[in-house]
């Protein structure tokens, strides 16, 4: 086996792990080198660090701070990696950690985070995702079975000094737009609950205050919840510091596009094998401004697809223009109410959605005013048949469980 | 063969076939009945009626009425039909008209509709592909062959009095923000250019004054635009009048997700063979709102891609909140980009990605601010390699041909 | 539209026709000539040329005179083509003639041919399938619907004159182990049933006479009935003799691995659209001794499948050495009891297997004494489910219906 | 993780190990025994246990006594299982070991077993993979690269008395017809090598001298080699004795259709994951005679192919009928011709057929007298490209390495 270069214990926490971190800073030193060529594996904990156990109460979900996420392993400096150049990372394999064969999809509650269907599911719910070999089940949603997707959430490169600066100068000024919306618009720096990793003394509290968190995608590719991105597929990354400074964590058992319930897909500790070259120049070379991928030969072959279309007028009947946001959510909110003629409950139903390895589509972006985005709804996870028919649906699923939900106090 | 219900003749005004119609009312009459289990062809116009031309110059593009589009056949009756019940239509087939063996793709002028690209592609630009069996290829636009995925843009039933009349009131509230905007927010009704189909009299005149234009997708389907619903799909539509009133227009040889061009697919003159067939009280049955389809068991199946991410700050680096379409416009300049270092024309990258088989993914929608959304771009469309290397992209476009612009008058 | 350079008249019999021929000879003049480059249509007959109607009467299947098939639309010649270069044909499109939307399959007779299990079903028996667009169904098998893998079961270039006769000698030797058996050990030449082109005079007669059966497959291609040859595929074939001279035709709308049931596939008349060009010393350079071919990028992408295994033990418990052909017949014997649990006669079953697009695989040869051949049955194929269950099957098909059947007189 | 209840220690002779067994015998006793709906892990010896190292050496390959494959992991008892039921196994899983992240293909000796073209590499010769994750690559064979599809070799129940002493009679009648063959026709009962698990005594000895060898795939499975029995595959075995008695070895990290080379595939030490359940009376139910099974939803994606023909004419240039093994031979050969092209040596072609995800169909059975199968080769396992073009092909590959080769003694 190749060499474990970041190790984590799932009874330590992760703020004890000198080889973790959880914001992007310029300054946060190597967790360990490599050479161009290296085979490696970084084992991670789950993006909470933790924080969510595999029980049936969601208050965990309810209370998690999400000034701690996502506690990422690395960065791992290249020798040999330059600014400018692509750093080219073959993801070999990805795993949970033998110890910890499950993970967890959570709705966070509109007052700590919220989720892309918060207005309808307002407060915190969790569903417990089992795993068997490369299959998934959830005590919470009977009646669904698929193959996971499995793929880090977040990866990326260390950003320089200039691309920390405008990241943190865009954003801001993004929330001063509505600095007390909640939840709020952005995610700003936060230095308590920073963990710098090797950093120590005044220029770690420095870094700590203005450390970009690690919630949105950027240019370096970052949170991109990408479900494509899995074991098999080849990334390259715009590198912006010496040695590149490559992190990773937020691993997922699966997820379908969107990641929607934000403490979306089904959230899990594990590890990466990985193996990293240099394409020098690269990103002048082939006029690279965010990460580009090749995904894997080996994915899950669902392509029996139910498909449900969304428009950009909302829930309330209020026409946006060539709104994608609003056209998926009406695909979401579509799909969910025929789900529910199933026996399904609305949370089931949501949770489905970000779990399972749905495609969502970004059909028709020209035609004034109503973008068009589809669902895609693959039918092979159904232990029983979802296509219409001249019978009108079977309730194949009579109640009884749900995904629990814990009170906003 | 079955029966072909409706003819065109290309070298006739659609304005002189009383079969089609451009705008949606409820009160057109059915061009001609089906019964359940028929199945029957509809030949078609190309969404402009034969406004643009198989030549080398684009002022067509430039000069094109958009009040005119799009020209649909039907609608068609079918028996049995009521308002509630979902009418299952099948197409069994789509092909182009033999005597028109091509296919146009067009940038209109920002000062004349735009498109998803315009402030980078502010002019009149367009693009002929030739049709060779189920591949095609454009004399303006070298190295580039696919099979075409080929469907019809624009499908669905007959609104009734309400729908119309809540499609008109949302859409003229969306104008009433910014009346003055080029191009407009939306396509309001516009009595000189409608096509009624076989109304006449007052009540023609009536309804051409209200009839909704065809140019959004809506509750009904309408112009969604969605490249997979293509030869072999099956779709389940919502019947809203007696009859249902199916009509069907704006085939593609092949579009890629977001049909970003708007003039966008390949635009083409042809034929559908389609079956009906009814789920009764479906809409309820199913909680259907809008359309829901299944995907052909035979599609061009290219999976070796490389995708393209792109996230919700703009070109200016403004940064919006989880904005899909602005994030989906970075994926695709970013393309556009890569491109280039082949040696294509940015309308050339443009056109590509509007006509090919790419798909436009909603990859992350709630990591704040940022969406992030993926373009993928099949390789095997292309006669040379157009993956990153370490040696850097070989220059296969020598120029010399490039997409016709016919500059603002 | 490309150009129809072989025309056929269903209605006029194919011996009329001098651009068709029925044996393979050098000597055959080229019906038509063309560039490297250029695309073009050929019509042609049914293998039979029009012996097997549209009825529910199997007496033409078991009345037909082998000797006469297959008729073969060209040769067409290919300027500069000559022997040892590489013949490259794209298929650009293929389909059934528009008056002739069905076809058929049939079990010879085992006096007459026989088929691969012409033990079990000895006497001739004819199923008609219709076609709807790109889909099929057939009135004597209720419940099975699928989509069309299009092909020319038979193509290929004129044999020169040294390999012509080593087909000759080598299949006599063949014949002349058992010169009684019924069905024969292979065909050989018939000058009565001939049909030699435009040759005329003493040299046609000659050539009748020892001109080549077109039943087998051999070196040049030829009735290889392999199912992905389909359209959009890309074949390349060795040249023996100047200007190529290409024949194409037993155009079948559907068959499965092995072509099971040899009146087999669903055999139709049609046309193929395909374009040529050359690679020169093509033979030489890549050491070509068969063709070769790339499948296309559009199949009918069922892919559930419910796989059969077969050893070479056969039907009686009689061991045989690493017999694959025995293997698959067993594959093939052990699906078709398996679909007669769920309503279907073994005839039906025989037919399924021989028309739809099932696979057959060589999985393993070398383990001694066995051969393992797989069956793969796509299960999405069939209108209800036939996956096995802890319920056991269902009888969906009632019978009522049956392949029809012609005695042997 | 599911409970692992076969170990195996590789520094350990699988003789040691009384969960471990070489022949198919009703009497070996359970070694564990597990409930229906359980799930649980065996570990497993490579075919061999062991004889064949990691290294540049082919003495090994050359001098292994066949006699003692292969080393199963089992029998597994499943409570409830009684004859006539079908035992429903789902490969949740399947690995290699961690501390043995290599496999092998070798060719046997003529003198030794042999293999499908024992004729063309009558030699011993052996290649060594290396696993970087879900990827392979081999010292020996450069340019090749490809994702394994992961599958045990063999695995099925224990025959009855009455299975057992159905194969011995039919494979000694075979045997007798030609005893003196080199390689044999067949492999008999071998007491002396004989591992029979937890049995002792008289009745061990008894059993061993009769016991079925692993080698042939048969009624109950067994040594099918069929490369599509890999990770989320579900199957369906005929039980035959109370308990079942599931025994599985052989895995394979990757191999192509027919596994051709014999000592074939990519031979491993690994684990199995898999959940155990029954259909009640289910082989009378559904007809059952051989094991079927489905596909597993994840699967590598290859589906860029080259496709060879061959015909049942053999290198001689003799006629066989309808002779699939003959034919897959000649498109075997025909690969291995054009691979050299490329600068690979014969037997760099041969082990890459047996090794990678190739396919290999039974094309054409009834076209008398050829059979026509076809080889499958994906272009995608290449580093370069292999397809054909007006260039001729380029030599990627420029010696130096081969496939270890020890002569025989």
């Amino acid at each position: 086996m190749a060499e474990t270069l970041v190790k984590v214990d799932l009874n330590q926490s992760p703020y004890d792990n000198d080889m973790v971190h959880n914001r992007w800073h310029p300054d946060i030193p190597m967790a360990c080198w490599v050479k161009p060529g290296d085979d490696f594996i970084l084992e991670t904990y789950d993006w909470t660090g933790g924080a969510i156990k595999n029980n049936d109460d969601a208050s965990d979900v309810r209370d998690v701070d999400l000034t701690t996420v996502h506690f990422l392993s690395g960065p791992v400096g290249v020798e040999g990696a330059e600014p400018g150049d692509l750093l080219v990372v073959d993801l070999l394999d990805v795993g949970a950690k033998d110890e910890s064969m499950w993970g967890f999809n959570g709705f966070f509650s509109q007052k700590n985070g919220g989720g892309f269907l918060t207005e309808h599911f307002p407060e915190a719910q969790k569903s417990i995702w089992d795993f068997h070999g490369m299959f998934t089940t959830s005590r919470h949603i009977p009646g669904v079975r698929f193959a996971g997707l499995i793929h880090p959430g977040l990866i990326g490169c260390l950003p320089d000094r200039k691309m920390l600066d405008m990241w943190n100068t865009r954003e801001k000024a993004l929330i001063d737009t509505d600095p007390d919306r909640v939840p709020p618009l952005a995610a700003p720096p936060s230095a308590p609950t920073a963990h710098m990793g090797k950093m120590s003394g005044d220029g770690r509290d420095k870094a700590a205050a203005e450390g970009a968190r690690t919630v949105p995608p950027r240019e370096h590719g970052g949170n991109c919840d990408i479900k494509d991105l899995s074991r098999g597929s080849r990334i390259f990354f715009p590198v912006y510091v010496k040695g590149g400074g490559l992190s990773v964590g937020d691993l997922h058992f699966s997820q379908g596009d969107g990641e929607i319930t934000f403490c979306g897909a089904i959230e899990m500790a594990g590890w990466v094998h990985m193996r990293v070259s240099l394409i020098k120049g690269g990103v002048a070379k082939y006029g690279i401004k965010n990460p580009i991928f090749k995904p894997s030969p080996i994915t899950p072959n669902y392509n029996d697809y139910l498909i449900f279309e969304g428009i950009s007028v909302d829930e309330r009947g209020e026409q946006h223009y060539l709104d994608v946001h609003i056209a998926y959510r009406q695909a979401c909110l579509n799909a969910i109410e025929y789900l529910k003629k199933f026996g399904y409950s609305g949370a089931q139903g949501y949770a489905i959605l970000g779990t399972a390895p749905v495609q969502g589509h970004i059909s028709g972006v020209v035609d004034i005013p109503n973008a068009c985005a589809t669902l895609w709804l693959p039918t092979e996870i159904f232990e029983f048949d979802i296509n219409p028919s001249t019978q009108g649906p079977v309730k194949h699923i009579s109640g009884g469980v749900d995904v629990p939900l814990a009170p906003d106090r």
